[in-house]
């Protein structure tokens, strides 16, 4: 529909639809020998990789870049020998690809089956880690998709070198090469071209920051899935373990603060706020993390900060958190409903009732009982690998692994059956 | 994300989003209640059902609309009790809700439980059949979502009319009454404001004409479910049975010609055409189907019409069938690949091998071997109803049912875990 016509965007999308139908109907060994090779070659080829990667960190430091994103930005070899190691941990994963989904015999005789097929073109526009481009490569290999990979301009000269790795490694095993494309532009401009590649790029999947997320999400008449932003909350219950709530609480916040399942806020209720508050703030502060709390949390320690309403609808991703008391669960299920990105929520409880009710309440990716907001993550609930986390309801919610990268096909078998 | 306020539009899908809080908790037999509350309502209510529809074929008459459309219009006492009637059928299916998509108990002692829920808010546009109105509320009621209808103008009297009894019957069973809505207006302007009810509405299905499904593809910033647009082919291989390939091909044309899954295309192996092309055209030309032709088919008949590469990509619903001889099987997946809307394909064989090469190497939502391609329907394939046909790769693909109306969120339970 309407795709602008002749630009490199859309050439190299058009190659990759080409690609994915010589993909879809192979066997696993296939794509997995394609994978192994993939892995090898990363090895085989560090050295070319390192000096690509070289170009890169030496532009960031000199744009003054923060030393995290530097170090997010750079390869060495041992980091290369841990994404090699990472290919191969995908070849052991399952294959999703031709899995009968649902299969009966119809009244008519009829055999109807639902299979896993791939979905075709996975796009996946991200930022600065390099990474990404490998692990995102390899988890739609596997999953028999061609994939278009647009990362950050910071990441031009490390990404292309992966992907003329992979792209070798892929052509060698007999794949197309097609299948692995850096989408060519650093510009805005190449990102929108993709987004109105409806008909070519059967996904697109953007892997970032907020305000990336939203314009893709918004501008794109390919169909997306929203990944990542996490508002999270703790619920501390009244009816709550004291020591249970303080641990899930403190791991929940500082465990890991920049990532998208570390909690933003926490609510507790009025019945246990006096016996909490106290021992709450003190092991917040041991852990290095401001409170940005309620007249009730201020009163429990003139270390905590006001909190504004800006507070409750923000992801700091840093070690800040929100903080109030409610007067009930259900007060707490609103304020999370009316503030929540939809991620991750816990309750911290000993009561059944309660921790059932929350459960039902809430409407969010993952609900936690009594466990750490952390926890919502592919690796930790066993998918073995993860390509990011949707937040939106369509297709796939939650950590996405093998499975949510395939779509499902019909096939329906008789003997020359006709409607009467 | 920046949907416009204060509009009525966005008045109601607030009212929804609030309304769908109430309903995802209930349990099956308040849904179901609810849903048998409605059905008497309709049966009791007739008299005011049709009294309201009277004024919209009126005006449809005035208007000069076709016979077709206007008896599509029309509800007669018998048709809205069958409309009641399938209501019912509706409460027997399963419940989607509640139902544990997949569980473990993982390594560390976490219990892991995906669990089918409720979308939320679903938004239908659709055209002039009032029992669409019926049958979409039915069906999302019964999987726990408030609806937004926004019917054709056209029906306008006869959806507020039976909206009215929907509303009054599901607020009777103590269920909040907004979780059945006609969105207001008749304008394009309502539908367009719709579009932009991003983290109100949480999924739009359009069903309709094809110019109707484009806007909504390309305009919408809520998630969409492409439906309907059917160019489907049957492929009569080289070692087809003649009479099942006839029947087949006759059956798939012209059983039912006006609907998504009729075929438009034939395309014979031209080792079975000397032997097949004269049956073909004297079965299509007793079942009042005109062939367009290439010239193969021009050859096998005088009453064959020159086809043009614009036959090749058109959904007649008429009777009317484009068709070419291929070479092989391989130009006959190429000819699909190029032109299809990615509903349904058929292929007539005897040969096993043909069979599953046509199969993996089609990618179209369904593939049929040796049937119509008239059985891609939700209630062929035992699901009971349906709210469209997906045709499009994300969440859904093919007949939607129930559990195509649910999303799934992830419930897990400790006793403390935290991330080490």
């Amino acid at each position: 529909m309407s795709a602008p016509q002749n630009s490199p965007v859309i050439e190299t999308a058009h190659r990759a639809k080409a690609a994915a139908a010589t993909l879809a109907p192979l066997p696993r060994t296939a794509r997995d020998t394609a994978l192994l090779a993939v892995a090898d070659a990363l090895t085989a080829r560090t050295e070319e990789i390192v000096a690509a990667n070289a170009k890169d960190v030496a532009k960031a430091r000199a744009a003054g870049t923060a030393d995290g994103i530097v170090d997010r930005l750079t390869l060495t070899p041992e980091r290369i020998g841990a994404i090699a190691s990472d290919v191969r941990d995908v070849v052991a994963l399952p294959d999703p690809v031709g899995e009968v989904v649902r299969g009966s015999t119809l009244p008519n005789g009829l055999d109807l089956r639902q299979i896993r097929v791939p979905l075709g073109v996975v796009g996946i526009i991200y930022e600065a880690r390099p990474n990404v481009t490998v692990d995102a490569a390899a988890l739609c290999l596997k999953s028999g998709n061609a994939v278009l990979l647009r990362g950050s301009s910071s990441a031009y000269a490390s990404n292309t070198a992966l992907v003329g790795v992979l792209r070798d490694a892929v052509e060698g095993a007999g794949l197309p090469a097609d299948a692995v494309q850096l989408v060519p532009g650093e510009s805005r401009e190449s990102v929108k071209e993709l987004m109105r590649a409806r008909g070519l790029v059967d996904v697109l999947i953007p892997r970032g920051g907020a305000s990336l997320i939203r314009t893709v999400v918004e501008e794109s008449t390919v169909p997306v899935i929203e990944t990542g932003v996490g508002n999270c909350h703790v619920y501390v219950d009244e009816l709550a373990d004291l020591d249970t709530a303080v641990d899930i609480l403190v791991n929940s916040k500082a465990q890991r603060p920049s990532v998208c399942n570390a909690a933003e806020t926490v609510l507790v209720h009025e019945g246990i706020a006096e016996a909490f508050l106290p021992r709450a703030v003190e092991a917040l502060a041991k852990a290095g993390v401001t409170v940005h709390g309620d007249e009730a949390w201020q009163r429990a320690s003139g270390d905590v900060v006001p909190a504004t309403e800006e507070d409750w609808g923000t992801e700091y991703l840093s070690y800040d958190i929100a903080a109030a008391v409610v007067p009930s669960l259900d007060d707490a299920v609103a304020h999370i409903r009316k503030w929540t990105s939809g991620h991750t929520e816990a309750i911290v409880t000993r009561d059944t009732d309660a921790a059932r009710r929350f459960t039902a309440l809430v409407d969010s990716t993952a609900v936690m009982v009594n466990a750490s907001t952390r926890f919502t993550d592919g690796s930790q609930f066993g998918f073995g690998a993860e390509i990011g986390i949707s937040t939106q309801k369509l297709h796939a919610r939650g950590p996405m692994g093998l499975p949510e990268l395939t779509s499902t096909k019909y096939v329906v078998t008789g003997d020359g059956h006709i409607r009467g």
